[in-house]
């Protein structure tokens, strides 16, 4: 049996981010080594109450939960909290009990840098919300982007609308400045845009399989998502769910599950369009110098295999 | 016989426009009742010569020119002229002698108010070059925007990467201001990217055809169009050149030539991805209110009869 890879997920449970984290642990091929947290579906305070809570409900409070920022890198940015997408707990509003476990003392950005270093090349993060927690760890430590494996991030909307407006995606929206200086760090980038994400879709169907599921973390995710469903049904008229958090999750855990292109990402940051993504497909040689020029390439996926997503996600909820 | 429709074009002449101008003339269905000028592939002094220079070539000084704008809406702006895809005559560094014919006296903007006014519902301005003196009209007479058929424009790069950076087309690059002003105006408008564009071509082979026609606009356009192939070949590695203004004018001569969709587009007008044209397709209804929401929609071009169009482009350029 080959080494299992150690992921750390940032994460702002978050429905989606809660079927993320369980999928995780249910994934042999993973070795979860943390998670950290941060604001965007829920403020950070709740999202790492809702972290401790979750790896309680997995029976895995071996699993640290580092706390992240609670403000965007360029501080005084005012917050975008979806708690209309996931309740106002974050959780369905299921008002679950207060967890009994606590953070450890390191920050989130402290805890990137150090399971990096302890691992040169074998931690994988899995990025779920704003990338606040990321930028600060690149920013503390030029180590950082030689250190980390690689950074599967749900975020942007390439080549389409985006979910918090026209022009934006909620992740890359909740801190523009942080994801331009994560897509131009350097480091091996893998992002997860609404372009793929939408075309993975949870039906109705699929959520009554759950709900016949004796399985603990089916029974876990039928009770919150309800929420979830009247969010997408009222804004998209589908009758499903994107799922956004464990699309990112399993493209960490089966590469080929995704096809990918690569380019150079710059986030704009001021203006209408502020967090829009714009990838540079590097096809036309431009005669004058342009914010893309010289910046490294990240990957950004373009195709998905949803049946096999969809499968691997009803598999994992299920099987205990 | 149905009635010519009446159009004004717009123009900046550069070789592809010139190739426009002739191929309006050349078509039956339309009648042009005027040039406009504005700076873009050439300031705006030169594209006014330039204009009654192809008029003089084509035997048309009938056709008044109404000289526009020398500067953006928003004063100030340096301008940003095409002359490395173009020549520094704007038609192949040609050295073409002077015209004799002279500018009217009204001022683009003026000429367009009048116009559109004078013929209610019927005038298309097919529009070429950065969208200044379209504003201007708009913003000098309320009763423009209703009083003007359509305007059929080239402009943007919706869903694609622009030409002048990753982000922005050219002529939406040259006055963004003006761009959002027009795109929000409530006027009929026909906008046709380089998403579109990209797809004509016009190749070699095409212009070897071209220099054995004896007819007159096929003769004068292979003597100015090296330069183009030459920018064509080293930006893009295409054998051929994009004939963004032909495609453009025989939109708005044969509508069945493109095929559209129909939602609302601003303009970023700071920042890296200034020009950038954001289309929002109304597929997702947003919770709070966005720049989008309350603004009219507008028709973007999303498919084109390329083959057809290059058989129309050829067949009138060679048949007198």
């Amino acid at each position: 049996m080959t080494e299992r890879k150690k992921i750390i997920i940032d994460t702002d449970p978050g429905i989606d981010d809660a079927m993320a984290i369980f999928i995780a642990l249910q994934s042999p091929e993973v070795e979860v080594i943390g998670l950290t947290t941060i604001y965007g579906n829920v403020y950070t305070a709740l999202a790492t109450r809702n972290a401790l809570h979750l790896l309680e409900i997995a029976g895995r409070t071996d699993i640290p939960v580092a706390e992240g920022s609670h403000v965007t890198i360029t501080k005084g940015t005012k917050l975008r909290i979806a708690d209309f997408v996931h309740g106002t707990d974050g959780l369905g509003n299921q008002n679950f009990p207060p967890p009994k476990g606590k953070p450890i003392e390191q920050s989130a950005a402290d805890f990137l840098v150090e399971q990096a270093s302890l691992y040169p090349g074998e931690v994988t993060v899995v990025a779920l919300g704003p990338l606040t927690n990321i930028a600060l760890a690149i920013q503390s430590d030029p180590a950082f982007i030689k250190n980390v494996g690689q950074i599967v991030l749900l975020g942007g909307a390439f080549s389409v609308n985006g979910n918090v407006n026209p022009a934006a995606e909620a992740n890359i929206f909740g801190d523009p400045d942080a994801a331009d200086v994560v897509f131009t760090s350097g480091a091996d980038i893998l992002a997860i845009g609404i372009n793929v994400t939408h075309q993975v879709v949870l039906t109705d169907a699929n959520r009554d399989t759950l709900a016949e599921s004796s399985g603990k973390f089916a029974q876990y995710m039928c009770r919150i998502l309800d929420v979830y469903f009247s969010y997408h049904h009222d804004a998209y008229s589908t009758k499903g769910v994107y799922l956004h958090d464990p699309t990112t999750l399993l493209a960490a855990v089966n590469p080929s599950l995704i096809t990918y292109v690569e380019g150079v990402v710059r986030v704009q940051t001021v203006g209408i369009t502020r967090g829009l993504t714009l990838f540079y497909n590097k096809q036309k040689r431009f005669g004058e110098v342009t914010e893309w020029s010289d910046k490294p390439s990240v990957k950004v996926a373009v195709t998905v295999d949803a049946p096999s997503v969809v499968k691997m996600v009803m598999e994992r909820l299920t099987s205990s």
